[in-house]
């Protein structure tokens, strides 16, 4: 973007069936979601599909990238960690503790990964293990329309945009601190 | 997010009806679109509602905040500049270049605003002045139903998802170079 008045013409057009619209862009790599379940990984500079990741059993909902991790949350319910240099995925976060509806939206850094769902939960999980750690939140409305619809985090804060689909749960920004 | 193991208790709630349950978090503010067209500015140490951004038309459709800096897309075509330390609006991108139709996602540095929308095109903006720029993309079928759905630039590359809400454009990835 330093050098956005002089651009270049047409680069790359990649023909492509996605969800939601949306993408991480790196610099390097596109990723994004398919209606097939899959998330196809694209090297923007020679427009080939480096891979397409397979295990998600349903849309794509939530994905963040950074230092080539990728981190993908899903209507299935689960949350996956791969390394998009070698396609492999490294984590699903699941188990007993796993969420019980679709995940909405999802935060990394080096320690941890916070999830949001459908549940009316936000959840804690070690990302380097994908052991889960605790429930951040956790609506009484869960399981009966209550909803974590967005969550961003910051060192010390966690804010979450917090609603129903059904009137059970006041929509509102909810904000958690850590100090 | 470094001592999320360690978090307090639930420290603030907003009642708050917001669009599209998406907001910017900075670490310092939050600042969500509400249904009645405003902007809310909240400090996330008190709880108050530092400012109430009035001037949008319609529905925020897209934001981005960064050093006290926020740039606000709205569904009336028009794309703000606030500073949201002082609750001024700085700068209004419109005027006969501006978008037909609803904006659908944008991004800035210190020098540039990139918009995408509705209409099909995504503009270059001088994000001092305000200024047009030029158009970087703009599809044959904007007007007819093409649509940049969202919109995401490197320092040298620009990845547009493109698609149409009749079909008269197939949906895809485009990218921009700008070496």
């Amino acid at each position: 973007m330093e050098t956005m008045g002089s651009f270049h013409n047409l680069f790359l057009v990649f023909p492509y069936i996605f969800f939601q619209n949306f993408f991480q862009f790196d610099g390097v790599h596109v990723v994004s979601g398919s209606l097939d379940t899959s998330i196809r990984v694209w090297d923007v500079e020679t427009g080939q599909c480096r891979h397409t990741l397979m295990g998600h059993q349903s849309l794509t909902s939530g994905m963040e990238l950074k230092n080539n991790i990728l981190i993908s949350g899903n209507a299935d319910s689960t949350v996956k960690v791969w390394d998009i240099v070698s396609g492999q995925c490294l984590q699903t976060l699941s188990g007993s503790n796993k969420h019980r509806s679709a995940v909405t939206c999802l935060q990394f850094n080096n320690k941890f990964v916070v999830t949001s769902s459908d549940d009316g939960t936000v959840k804690l999980w070690d990302v380097r293990t994908g052991e889960f750690i605790r429930n951040l939140v956790a609506l009484e409305s869960g399981g009966s329309g209550g909803v974590v619809w967005r969550i961003r985090a910051s060192d010390t804060k966690l804010v979450c945009a917090v609603g129903s689909r059904n009137g059970t749960e006041e929509t509102k920004l909810l904000v958690l601190d850590f100090d």
